[in-house]
Order: C-alpha cells, then sequence, then structure tokens
C-alpha cells in the first residue's frame, strides 16, 4: 500500500484524471497534452513508456501502441498543486501528433486567427493501419 | 463578431476553460500550467501578457499583478484538439512558481516517490505582500 503513497498525492479531479504534458527532452517541444488516471500514471511509471487515459474511448491508450510513435519517459515531474503532470520523453518517429505532425500544437494565433504554422510529415493514412491511435 | 471567431474555434469544457502551458521562450522549460475562460484568453491575446482564470478564487488572474512575475506572451497556439493552449512566454523575474522557484514542476518522480529537485530562488514571503498570487 505504501508503494503507491505517491499515486494518492495527486490531486485527480472529480473524473480522476490530470493532465499530463509530454515534452521532447531533445528538442524542448511541447509534443501534446493528453489525460492520465491513475492506473495510466502507475503504468507509465512501471514500463517507462506513456499510458494515457483517452476520454473519447474510456479506455488505457498506450501511445504509439498502433502507429509506433511510442514516448519513452525519461524524466517524470508533478507540479506545486500536484494536478498536472510533466514528462520528458523521446518521441519514437519524431511524430506526436494524430495529424502526422511533430506535435500536436501546430496552429499559431496570428492576426486574429488560428494559422497552421508545421507541417505534416507523414500521410495519417500511412500511420494508421485501420483506426486513429489518438 | 467574426472577430471572435477564433475563440469560438475552441473547445471549451464543460465549465468553459481550457488549460493553458507557459512555456518559458528562453529556456524551454515548462513552467506552469493554469486554466483560461474565454475573457481571460481575449486578454492574454489583447493585451500580451498571461491571464488565466483562476478556479479557487473563481475570478481573472492577471498573472503577476502583485508578484510581479508577469508572462509576457511572444507566441499562443492551440492544439490539435484545439481543447489545450500554450504560450511561448518570458517570464519575469524568472520566476513562475508561487513557491518562489522557477517553475512549478519541481517536483521529480524518483525511486517511488515525488523528490523535490529544484531551489527555491526568492522567499514567497518577499514575493506576496499580503496574499498569494495563485
Amino acid at each position: 500500500m505504501s508503494d503507491d503513497l505517491w499515486l494518492e498525492e495527486i490531486k485527480w479531479d472529480e473524473k480522476g484524471l490530470v493532465p499530463a504534458i509530454a515534452q521532447e527532452a531533445s528538442s524542448g517541444k511541447v509534443l501534446m497534452v493528453a489525460w492520465m488516471n491513475k492506473e495510466s500514471l502507475l503504468l507509465t511509471a512501471e514500463e517507462g513508456y506513456a499510458t494515457y487515459w483517452s476520454r473519447s474511448r474510456q479506455k488505457l491508450w498506450k501511445k504509439g501502441e498502433e502507429s509506433g510513435h511510442r514516448q519513452k519517459v525519461l524524466e517524470l515531474r508533478l507540479d506545486c498543486d500536484a494536478d498536472v503532470v510533466l514528462m520528458l520523453v523521446e518521441q519514437a518517429g519524431g511524430i506526436a501528433c494524430h495529424t502526422g505532425r511533430h506535435n500536436c500544437f501546430f496552429r499559431r494565433f496570428k492576426d486574429g486567427q488560428w494559422v497552421v504554422a508545421d507541417p505534416v510529415l507523414k500521410d495519417p493514412g500511412e500511420i494508421y493501419r485501420s483506426s486513429t491511435d489518438e
């Protein structure tokens, strides 16, 4: 039981979730933000690869299970309020986003609009064989 | 009305909020994550300084208003799901966290525990004259 104290320290929201940021260790780029429940964070810590909780599918989401774009976790951090997790990761394939881009923050605010600022590196149709990963 | 289309594109959660990440442009460090509602994001874009929505105080929170630790927004980005905002900022005073640390992610997971890994740079009592900023 005492082994799970670190999980109890986290302030899970009313749905039992916290936001988890994946930041690429090599580039410093923020790759994506998804959600974790207790089980997914435990798996992430145990296996050393990011596992999220998919809110849309309501199930564990082992990032890269289908696409191969796994995220190896080099460092795991918690913020002062204990309600956000930050991971420093190695991004397999150099692609974190289901759109085939390096990261999910590819839209930049400019002149009152969100403008696509980063290129698609790989056709999503080539990344996913059947269903989508995200 | 059409001026606010960029705000309408955002998928606000059931409370009308999205998480907003402040990342330091110069160091690449993730400084903090807080929440924004429509009004706070509009103010952030208009003024060029981060304004959040304080969930605990249920009011607009102009970051640094008391502490002076304002965040000048150099770039504003939106993720693929349109439900997380990323800001590249200049952090005044080099301190983002109300604990007096550079950033809020100062606890690192090590051997089954969250271990404080970053130093306090300034006594919070010196930062805040009366109430707390966060």
